[in-house]
């Protein structure tokens, strides 16, 4: 169980670095401050988790997420016309990111014995709140309140994960499909464009 | 007493709510990035609050502030000609929730055996840092350092209350006192354009 | 010890309370905003360190750091010319505070058994943190992450510090070199332009 959350914050971490990496080096950041924003993407929602839930927080009893990050870096450093395309990559990255933190916060919230809604709520900031601490560090709007359904995914994704664990599956498989669904939507919500409605002005 | 503390964070979730629905919904923000706004409006400052004071934050184990933020997104959904004037509106709840959570801010303060003037700080950082973060989230300065008396009401009003509570006045008494001067200071900014002065450039 | 490090929590409190008040008043922010700006940057870093680390956060029991950052206030209110050239004081009193924030940060944490890198992040987020909070409220983006080498130079700093540690020198005398260290970076890098590279785009 610890070692299948291990590597879902391993992949997840080095998904959201690369992310906050590419829009840093758009936003023409130098190479330190890009690696400082892509930490941020990779641990600002997980270290927010764990400090609301008064845990100690994840990264600094274990080096492997800043020198996850630093990979990222070198990987960032990479021409793009090598690796995938800028905008695709940062998309392809950011949903997985996503997608693993969030069932991370999940599970983290429910073996601490929190209320279901309340693991919820933590997942949704494990899996979006890095992005938003992204964009307000590098100057933006967070672009997650506006556009494609995003932190409503990890929502749903939770959601889902709730269900299949009522249904009697264990954490592993209730994760799997809990994530697949965050992924389902983010796809759903691109190809689609799909969006939530706005408020009336 | 502890009555009186839900009964006013309970208001003040539902006026903080509404101010930073209100605002997301004129920047365009989606309902969920609206619901996002109001929330982090709602409970930002004194989850900020309670971080500091190290103690089980007061959101994760009552689910009635996520509850009321969803009630406040109801309401910031009937459009605005049916119930009051979309300025107004802000301006009165932000208002009423500044001064509620201020005195909620200064009772948990004073109750856990802090100095008056970190209870003051307490209180003012729980009634004025949702508007920050507010502000921060969908991407304007911070106006309550620039325009009309905001922030320093609060600091007022927590002096107010420490006097009322010197001269033997029960907490109760003490935080409508304090409370109702955060409201005074507020209408009176307001009204006479009233604005501390800017430092020499 | 204590000692020792309270003397240079004080220096750099100032130092950074004035930094953020001549920023937020050349914003044209009110009074107290600019003592909130100069307050957060002077306990913002340090605050968030102290969160992280789950000690109780330095300020909240002693309130020198709040009455300095009202005598840093007094000072700001002097017209320009009669201390120093405005854009030259920011710089001085940063570069200061940088240094100084940066060796109490890595002395708080090596105290508390954490490994040697976790000090190092925590030192440049106690340097660095103070002064990306400054700028996310005053709506600028942080120039830490774009312009000459700044949490670097707490980086270098960090790394200096513990070879002089581990070349048997006290934690006084690595402390002044680890900070020396960062002083000259930061003197090399605006004399001379220097400036880390971008990633390619």
């Amino acid at each position: 169980m610890n070692t299948f959350t291990l590597i879902l914050e391993i992949l997840g971490t080095f998904a959201f670095a690369v992310s906050g990496i590419r829009l840093a080096s758009q936003k023409r950041f130098d190479l330190f401050g890009a690696y400082v924003v892509g930490v941020a993407t990779a641990i600002g929602g997980g270290t927010i988790r764990d400090l609301l839930l008064n845990i100690p927080v994840f990264w600094m009893s274990n080096s492997i997420y800043l020198v996850l990050s630093g990979v990222a870096l070198a990987y960032g450093c990479i021409p793009s016309r090598f690796t995938m395309k800028q905008t695709k990559a940062i998309l392809v990255f950011d949903t997985l990111g996503l997608a693993l933190f969030n069932i991370v916060g999940l599970e983290k919230t429910v073996s601490l014995g929190f209320p279901w809604w309340t693991a919820i709520v933590m997942g949704t900031i494990t899996g979006a709140a890095g992005g938003v601490i992204r964009d307000v560090l590098v100057g933006q709007v967070p672009l997650i309140f506006q556009k494609e359904i995003y932190a409503m995914a990890c929502v749903v994704g939770g959601v889902v994960y709730f269900i299949c664990l009522h249904f009697g599956l264990n954490a592993i498989f209730s994760g799997l499909i809990g994530g697949t669904a965050v992924i389902l939507m983010r796809y759903l919500a691109i190809t689609y464009r799909l969006a939530l409605p706005h408020l009336p002005k």
